[in-house]
């Protein structure tokens, strides 16, 4: 169970929005929600030897939403997912990590069939009920892992239960150092359900789309036309939000089952929050370990016309190795700030600009306000960096998270060979 | 000199395009133009106390162009030099490193202005035909360093003489390791003019404007209303094909001077071609000199429906931190590369890509290509890296270069404090 205290503490201050319904953190992942299993197995697939495969099963075929990546590479698992979920039914989720399958051409589209096809002999459904999700290197040939990949599925399986949400969680890590795993029961007064899941993330991260990989479950009765919007949108505010490096995957997903197995389930509102909040932790915790990453930072873009303009500011600003490589060093260098909002194409006026670092105004009408080097190091120093970005231009507000940019970034990613 | 011999060299091999004029490359910089002096001192502004101030004088009233950045954040000299270029004419570039005067207010604007009316006085001309440009840290007032400032521009104006072209160059530097000249004299075989210059980069190099500062000057007649557009397309085919970091600066400005001083100019292409050598030249240079740069990477984009297409790929793979930092690493992660290209708004066809590192084709369509690891390794160690991007749609080509993404990138700019 990770970070989901902060969601029973006080669901208000969330970075994602403010909650009415009340949460109660909840241990498991997606194996929170009652009948869930899911297991994890070490197939061979990454040369550290440890567990790379892991199947969810929602136990029998259920509603389904998937949000995958715009990126015009799109791995073979994403368009067989594609293809499998159209119907808005499934049953499973196979995902494994070391090989993304992704730039692998027919063979490992077929690979990917196959591993679907498996999983759906073993499980007594079809193989159009089975998604599956890589991570991993891309453009490695994906017919040598076949075999040890379908062992392992036929392993996953064997072994999943209740107890396997964090295995599973821990089998899709790549440079991962943490498994990000949360659950919630949601409850509006009058009846509750339950969201958990887990998500893979640490590089490759943009926020247009911003996760390898995010499995959900839930036990609310919600049918696939009605959560495929629901999920888009919560995926928007959450996932969409966050930025580790500007770049976009290959192999995104976000694949939410809704088994409808709770007895009175909560309004729609209520289970629109405890997804958002499910999905807003599991991106925090994505951004908490980015790839080098020694401090996390909220860009709250404030004063804005629109919520898309704070948003796309926001981006800008996470997206900027300028700025991400100061707050490495602990630097308040807010002219690079305001740099990199000019370079976007959302149209602001530089001379309304204020700039905050925590409680230290360091930019007050879009010049240098006098403040204390010390304190704005201090506050620079911190492993949680709260920037207050306000526009004065309108009401609309919306906050990003990204992290810094340090030696270890380009350590990881230099030494990450095919 | 830097760099100029690559172009006398072999004129059709450049990355900026193939020439049909003759080229001889000059000492001189921009003093290589007859009538054209320079002057730098060290006023104080550079806490290493480095030349820190330069005035380029074309010793009258010449025609201009400038082009400038498309950041909506604009320093107070972008400003001022914008009207003051506004009606074509103008006589001398004063030029400061040390402090951007970006995000500083009326006050920094009055210093702009106050700069250009001393240069003026001292010169014998209007402050209108004076431009000014400055470069250093964004959001430092700039009236503490208004009367040293000052005094520098005198003090350089009054050591202005034919030889100051490489002190000029060295006195804008900021985290540029070298200087960078280039001066050619270009002849079509009836006439000739020179065309030289110097460019100050490192960082903050994005391709939508990719310099910090770069003064030219030619003794070609061009009045400024043609040498407007010509400029803008010779700054789009060679500063708007270099990354660094894609970061957007405030203080973007090219300025060409063209004295018409040349007794037989040659005709409009070939001074075109020496434009677009010399801002060419330097673009290149800017970029081997790029912030922690261990290597200059050249991605060429063939087969696409339109050069604009080609730029635009290129672009994207060059703003990517993983293809970057797999550079820096020797690791040919060419599946990074389609993910880059992928994110980008350029539609193409994944399973028509080719990728070569220099004669290695690591990628046929769109999937791996057997190649031997030790022989891509050792192109890859190179200085110097040619990646061909095949994307199998049309005839059109563009050049794109970069850098690698190192650990001094990360140290240069967590270190570089306000």
């Amino acid at each position: 169970m990770t970070a989901a205290g902060s969601v029973g503490a006080d669901p208000g201050t969330t970075w994602y929005g403010r909650a009415a319904a009340a949460f109660t953190a909840l241990d498991g992942g997606v194996c929170a929600v009652p009948g869930v299993v899911a297991g994890a197995v070490a197939a061979g697939l990454k040369p550290s030897g440890s567990p790379d495969v892991a199947v969810v099963d929602a136990g029998r075929v259920v509603d389904v939403a998937v949000v995958q990546t715009t990126n015009q590479v799109r791995a073979a698992p994403v368009r067989v997912t594609a293809r499998h979920a159209a119907d808005g039914r499934a049953r499973a989720v196979v995902l494994n990590a070391g090989n993304a399958n992704a730039c692998t051409g027919p063979e490992g589209e077929q690979v990917a069939v196959d591993t679907a096809t498996r999983a759906a002999e073993l499980l007594g459904c079809v193989a159009e009920d089975v998604l599956v999700c890589s991570t991993g290197v891309i453009g490695q040939p994906m017919t040598p892992d076949r075999d040890r990949l379908l062992a392992g599925v036929a392993d996953a399986i064997a072994g999943a239960d209740h107890t396997g949400g964090d295995a599973a969680a821990r089998a899709v890590m790549t440079t991962d150092t943490v498994p990000k795993v949360v659950a919630v029961r949601v409850d509006d007064g009058e009846a509750s359900c339950v969201v958990g899941g887990f998500a893979k993330g640490a590089g490759m991260i943009d926020p247009a789309m911003a996760t390898m990989l995010c499995v959900v479950a839930t036990d609310a009765p919600v049918p696939a036309r009605i959560l495929r919007p629901l999920v888009r949108q919560a995926v928007d505010d959450t996932f969409g939000r966050i930025s580790v490096d500007g770049c976009q995957s290959t192999n995104d997903a976000v694949v939410v089952l809704a088994t409808g197995g709770a007895e009175r389930a909560p309004g729609v509102a209520a289970f629109v929050e405890g997804l958002t909040a499910v999905l807003g932790e599991l991106a925090e915790a994505i951004v908490r370990d980015g790839e080098g990453a020694s401090r996390l930072v909220r860009l709250h873009v404030t004063g804005a016309k629109s919520e898309p303009d704070a948003a796309a500011l926001g981006r800008a600003v996470a997206n900027s190795a300028l700025v991400r490589t100061a707050f490495a060093g602990g630097d308040p260098n807010w002219g690079r700030i305001l740099a990199a909002m000019g370079a976007s194409d959302v149209p602001f006026d530089p001379d309304r600009v204020e700039v905050r670092f925590g409680p230290i105004t360091v930019c007050r009408f879009g010049v240098g306000a006098s403040f204390d080097p010390g304190q704005a190091a201090a506050v620079l120093a911190q492993p949680e960096i709260d920037v207050r970005i306000g526009l004065g231009l309108g009401g609309a507000d919306a906050t990003t998270l990204t992290c810094d940019l340090t030696h270890d970034y380009v350590t990881i990613n230099a030494e990450y060979t095919t």
